[in-house]
């Protein structure tokens, strides 16, 4: 694929090279990456630097930010009880589950018994109101197990009881706009047409599929993962908080870009707060998926020895497509990615990792 | 061996094919089922569907319906401490001990130091006053480690002290009457002759011993199993609530059966006790022999990948020989299966599992 | 080498020649045991059994007794806050942290984000301070990771608080002199050639380096061990609390026996408050190396499956060097080793292994 290079510093010039090796394998893919602020690469192959994909869960992160404002404004404690915002959610033994249980995933309702509909999930409110009603599938606190869906009407009815608007609505007004971002939480029906519609998995050898029973769990919440409703055109519109969001690669840099604001007076979201959204609150083998090591700060997903997209003090997310969007402290490193064609391993591109490495290997030299 | 296939419901015709291939391999086992409350298969191949065995840790599962008994009589409250119900657990740093803790193997309390002789387990009362004044082994609540034996005299105290009765009794007054049921904790001398005494373990060249220094706690709490006393008849008189229960698989499937109601108007167990019974307390890595992944609800096993019972919603326990008995809200399933031969690997024989898994395609379809 | 054997037990004699294996490498090593507070074996070859070494993290076995005593006189409560003897700690999210979670590694602080200098670390205060203004890197108490070197300052200053003492002064006073041990937190000048600096770590062809990436926290925490300077004469004179001590067998293991004080009337260390210490407050995966199985007690390492050093009672620490201190209730004995080269793999030297297991099958016979 054509590589358009719209810009690397020259300090950087390596990750042009690194990101041919993508290029190569004819993908369409999207790399920005900005140290202490300023635009360090923006990098495009195969489609437009402007195309906008869906970044499956990347979405967690875009409404990690959101979350953190309300958190700057006063208007959530990561330490109160969800039910303190939301009183019907006490039902069934949740009454003591703080926010900061549920949004590290801890909080034991990655899914209804029943199994939420792709039109409970759209509607967010009827997902939530069935949530609220859940027994928790594990007893909350004792562990945590990715919540993939299920955290998206969660953290909507939040904002909802909190803010009087829909979590898509807060992100745009506080978050999106100010930033200037490429990357929606609800798609407008006038960018439709720069939508690059994702292109099927591809079998790789490298990465057989598991064998061996799944953990019984997983096979509960994740029975059909991806699921097509997400990426459809009403997915976009709906921008499901956990995983139907759509940008580019410079938009989720944007983003982060914007809230840690490396190297300004301004950061749009207070380097405090998003300390302790990075905090790691669990760590180690997922109760859902059975997978090891995982780990999570507050929505953020933290990096590991699988998946070592930054030092610990790094936070992001990565999507079920490959793409990633994350910010680093050390180094004051952000950097967005996105692909049309959905990885295989699921989950960040695992081609992405030199070009990573070397980006930080100059930041901090 | 010869299978006598005593029922098989038109839609699970496969179970007796594949339960031949138990029968071919010389054992005596028994099989049943029930789907929605209605019985779908009861097989049994080499001696009687009626003989009875010593079913190890199955025990756990026919105790745990027991107290949740007590649980729906409103006798007892799980999140209560256990030193509310017998003040002097208090001891040694046990105050704040749950009883959900300790019936889910948090409460570090699966062995004393000195180490429990069989007749301080056979009777009880010993064995739970020792107990009673132990400082736990880890910190209570920081990790679970199965209570392999220690269970019995802990839940056995629990009863004494709430009911007045024994577990024994209770389990027989309250669970095995009502459901009819051939499987007892304390077998009454008139059943022994039906007892078919069980046949030791034969080497398995696809499971050979671990090898590697075992978790020193596993050497003190597991030092001596199988434990010769629990099969014996005074272990099978004494029916430990841990562990030496007799039942035919018949009889593990009448005890669910009733308790869970599927089909009924009239489930012995009000199903959001079970269901809370059933919610998983703890997942992961048991402390006591290393052996991840390991899960409990209240007293019950819950399934894992290692030994996929069920669905995430399915509860119920394996035991030491191979026996287990199983409870599943998904396709409304119950099944128990007792086998002669003690099993290698322990716990649930492996070769149930395509039977298992036929059993829930059918249900489900 | 030559090994000198100064004294072994008649029923102890094969020691000798499982010792003569690590003779036979060319080793300068030491190794003392007692059984029931006599002593059975002392070993040395190739240099001088009163030769002293930096025994590194066996140091947090010498502190743990000198913590120990500040319980034993009252002093402190494990289950009080550090904030209560420490107010500036209660900074930035950290005023519920117990003394216990602190000193089992629970308290998420194995570094400052900006990384703690030798310089600081030698000052101990000055490190203090730092870590009391510091958030935690995870969750207080949600999961553990060694704090290798943290936990030096964290304990000083406890200590200062507490006593008015250094952690160093007190354990000389407390610790040190009434077992006369030659086991020393600050070694004395005097001492000073008595010492043997430790050899370079050499390739072993069975344990490789690990390949793949680390986990992102090890790469800060541990990213520059061993530190020269805790091998230095500023080192030694220092007596980090975390990894600077210097002794040899001879004086771990009086160290230890004193504090037992198996088979007589006056143990140094209530032995409640050693089995308080020596209770298991965490095991499984460290949050900082990623490592599993780890565990850890009150500042004591408690043995697992990797490191079978004695039973699930016992308790000591062994040091990146290879050295190794144990305490054991379960035969009463007592044990210290010390070595002259880094052992490879890091840590308890493996070859201790069949001398350990020689040592507890003799005294339990």
């Amino acid at each position: 694929m054509k590589l358009s290079s719209n810009y690397v510093d020259g300090k950087y010039a390596n990750l042009t090279k690194l990101f041919e090796n993508i290029a190569k394998e004819g993908e369409e893919a999207q790399f920005v990456a900005y140290v202490g602020g300023q635009l360090v690469a923006d990098l495009a192959c195969g489609f437009s630097p402007d195309s906008l994909t869906v970044v499956y869960s990347v979405s967690k992160a875009l409404s990690a930010i959101a979350v953190a404002k309300m958190v700057d404004q006063g208007l959530l404690d990561l330490d109160q009880t969800v039910a303190h915002y939301w009183p019907e959610f006490a039902a069934a033994g949740k009454q003591d589950i703080t926010v900061r249980q549920l949004l590290s995933h801890q909080g034991g309702l990655p899914e209804t018994r029943a199994g939420l509909t792709p039109g409970q999930l759209m509607d967010g409110k009827a997902a939530a109101d069935l949530l609220a009603a859940e027994a928790p599938l594990w007893r909350p606190g004792a562990g945590f197990g990715y919540h993939a869906l299920s955290i998206g009407p969660l953290v909507g009815e939040l904002c909802r009881r909190i803010t009087g608007k829909t979590i898509q609505e807060y992100y745009d007004a506080e978050v999106r706009e100010p930033a200037d971002a490429d990357a929606y939480l609800g798609l407008p029906e006038s960018l439709e047409p720069r939508v690059a519609e994702l292109l099927p998995q591809l079998p790789n050898a490298e990465f057989p599929p598991a064998t061996g029973a799944p953990n019984p769990l997983d096979s509960h919440v994740n029975r059909n993962v991806p699921m097509p409703f997400i990426t459809s055109r009403e997915g976009r519109k709906a921008g499901l908080a956990s995983a139907s969001g759509v940008a580019s690669a410079r938009g989720l840099a944007a983003v982060f870009n914007w809230a840690t604001g490396y190297g300004s007076e301004t950061p749009g979201i207070a380097p405090d707060t998003l300390q302790d959204f990075a905090q790691t609150q669990v760590f180690g083998t997922d109760w859902v998926s059975g997978s090891n090591p995982r780990s999570h700060g507050i929505l953020f997903m933290k990096p590991t020895s699988a998946i070592p997209f930054g030092s610990f003090q790094s936070f992001g997310h990565d999507g079920f497509g490959g793409a990633v969007v994350v910010a680093d402290p050390v180094g004051q490193i952000v950097y967005g990615y996105a692909i049309r064609r959905i990885t295989n391993p699921a989950g960040m591109d695992r081609r992405l990792q030199p070009i990573i490495d070397e980006l930080r290997a100059v930041a901090l030299a």
